[in-house]
């Protein structure tokens, strides 16, 4: 008998017709002989209904309240899929995260999970019962208050309560058949993986594949708790992520696991900066305060001793704004000529444990953008990724080379359901 | 400064401008100087909607899970309201009925409030707060679970919340402009009562006044909490349900408090019953364990020596079947010849404390409906009602007759405003 935590995303219950088909997949799960605890998230729509009341009362409605008020959305969802796996002759209990003891940071909308006392959950399972878990919320133990995790957070909640309790496995649920070595809509000879590791599929996540998101996978990772990512509609066998093959196994290990890509990021140039120790430290602390999310950075080698030197970085589009303000406000101590934007940039990466032992990876990859003819802005690289920025309106063409080039393309051409992004 | 408790039903918060409406109105008694508590229901028809996904889900949806699925209405509202209350520059928070101290029985979907331990309440109030707390709800301390107080469950939470804190004023906001000397659907002429006793209302709400349920009331008179009950659409003052008055201001006070009547109720008589003691303790012994609220019973004298009676008693209409059941069940040691149902009957009460002392007041009521042309089936009294149950077409005429006899009519004919019944 094995223990397994299932997760359902709110496409999966969008209506009464969803929650009794979940339903029946948990109930079914259980006639297999398994212990079974469930997340869930909110039905469908309701978060962003919920939201948007939210702000016609209030300009700016104070993030405790907001907390409360969005945390209803899966008290609804997770009380009606326990009355559904009843009504399939299942006993299941519903608990808001507080009641299955997932503590968290104070920090309301975007806490982070500190500990899980999963008692009451082990206790239903005990007496025989499904628990369903509200995902996405936590307890902060020090006012009693309810808290939302952010984003991520339904699914991190199923990794963290599957890591409390020693699953077997957490299965997170989704709209596509799991995780693939590009995006299909991209590149219609895409493969589904059927395994993956959890340091490839963080860095999967953090390029832009949106299946999984990081801070799932790390819980995943810290906690070695194996993940498989599968369809709520299919029922096929997904992707497993798990931890680092065995050496014995590695020969037989592609050496790429996929190709991400990333159109949400801009670029800032930063031009003549000082070309002296701490130019950079200053920039990036004015930016740090602004708590925007430096991606990639890239500084050019002053020329012919100008003393000045230029500094390029990339983050998420809508934090230009906030980015702009913080250098200007700083601009007296940074010292530098001239700011510019760029949001028309795309950013492609390319994922394999296999290419720490692998020499010529980067050739290859730069020689297939090459022939492909996509100019190359920036890069960065890592033992198992590498990326490069590209025009906005070259990324799809470069995906799809560099997929060809290492050989990523599924031979039989077979048929794949792709049915959207994951939460 | 006065510690005032407000309760608002789902039609005074019933989208995003009745929560906002609702908020001013909070502010201005914030800025009048007091310390305010607010009890909220479920947005408008919030809760009936979450009953529909349940019976779409489950046939028979478990109860504790009932419970957490319907308290996501008052969540919703109370977040929104706390909201829109800020928006109003007055800082405010937004309390559960288990985070705000009521601690209730077990009982599912009809839980009983036991105690209130209003700490964060009182803590909110001191840091100059107000505190918004989920009407219809409660925790049961051994289970952790949270409960619903039933039918009339947002009044008695206010009601409860007022009495733990010590308040002033307990306002119960509604559709109406307050308690009526008669339905003015019925009786065009009837008079906003400036002030009733709790023991009128009581009587009052037993015999079909639906503005306050008898819970609330009852549990107002054992704390003697003063309840306001007003309009939120008018501003106006409204009814006063205060304690006895002193004897030295009993002589201004009306004898007649006002007119209720009941058209929920039926009539099941049981004939040919053996006229021996303890046959009336068999036939209700059946009924009570069916659950099946008594109202009325009249038993006739035996006729002639025939050594049989008849029993005839009234019960709200959709027990009908429950009792039948019983009663037939039993039909061995009660020992009847026949069971005969009537579900065409109303019910017509006079109340007034001020009967106590006053002589005639059954002769005249008696009188008025002889006038009125209408038939007497069944009567009971009590120190400050009388009762009698008519044919059910015969009820508006009966009622108009006994309110004009006790020359309760108002007399300029001013105008009534009248939107319906309260929840």
């Amino acid at each position: 008998m094995s223990l397994v935590v299932q997760k359902y995303g709110g496409s999966s219950v969008s209506d009464a017709e969803a929650l009794k088909r979940v339903a029946r997949r948990v109930a079914d799960t259980v006639r297999e002989g398994n212990d079974v605890v469930v997340t869930v998230s909110a039905m469908g729509d309701t978060t962003d209904e919920l939201i948007d009341l939210a702000q016609e009362v209030s300009d700016s409605p104070d993030p405790r309240e907001m907390d409360i008020l969005l945390t209803a959305g899966e008290r609804i969802s997770m009380a009606l899929l326990a009355m559904a796996i009843g009504s399939e002759g299942i006993p299941a209990q519903a608990f808001t995260g507080p009641q299955a003891g997932v503590i968290t940071t104070e920090h309301h909308g975007r806490a982070r999970i500190i500990d899980v006392a999963p008692g009451r959950l082990q206790k239903a399972l005990a007496d025989g019962k499904v628990a369903i878990v509200a995902g996405f919320q936590g307890l902060n133990q020090e006012t009693q208050d309810v808290t939302t995790l952010g984003r991520g957070g339904s699914d991190t909640t199923a990794v963290a309560l599957a890591a409390a309790l020693g699953a077997d496995v957490c299965e997170i649920y989704t709209d596509v058949d799991g995780v693939f070595s590009a995006d299909p809509r991209i590149v219609p000879a895409a493969r589904k993986l059927d395994r993956i590791t959890y340091e490839e599929m963080l860095d999967m996540a953090a390029s832009g594949a949106k299946v999984l998101m990081p801070r799932c996978v790390e819980y995943a990772r810290r906690f070695t708790v194996p993940i498989h990512v599968r369809s709520s509609f299919s029922g096929l066998e997904g992707t497993w992520v798990v931890g680092e093959t065995e050496e014995g196994d590695e020969m037989e290990d592609p050496i790429i696991a996929g190709v991400a890509h990333d159109k949400s990021e801009a670029k800032i140039t930063v031009t003549g900066v000082p070309d002296v120790p701490g130019s950079a430290a200053r920039l990036f602390e004015a930016v740090a305060r602004a708590d925007v999310n430096i991606d990639m950075i890239v500084q050019n080698v002053s020329a012919t001793n100008t003393g000045v030197t230029d500094i390029s970085f990339t983050l998420p589009s809508a934090q230009i704004p906030d980015a702009i303000a913080a250098i200007e406000a700083d601009s007296g101590v940074i010292g530098f000529e001239a700011l510019t934007t760029d949001d028309t940039i795309g950013k492609i990466s390319l994922i394999g444990a296999g290419m720490r032992s692998s020499s010529g990876v980067s050739a290859k990859f730069f020689a297939a953008l090459r022939d492909a003819g996509v100019n190359i802005e920036m890069i960065t690289t890592s033992d198992i990724r590498i990326s490069v920025v590209t025009r906005a309106e070259q990324l799809e063409k470069a995906v799809r080379a560099v997929h060809t080039a290492f050989e990523l393309d599924s031979i039989e051409g077979e048929a794949v359901v792709y049915g959207g992004t994951g939460r």
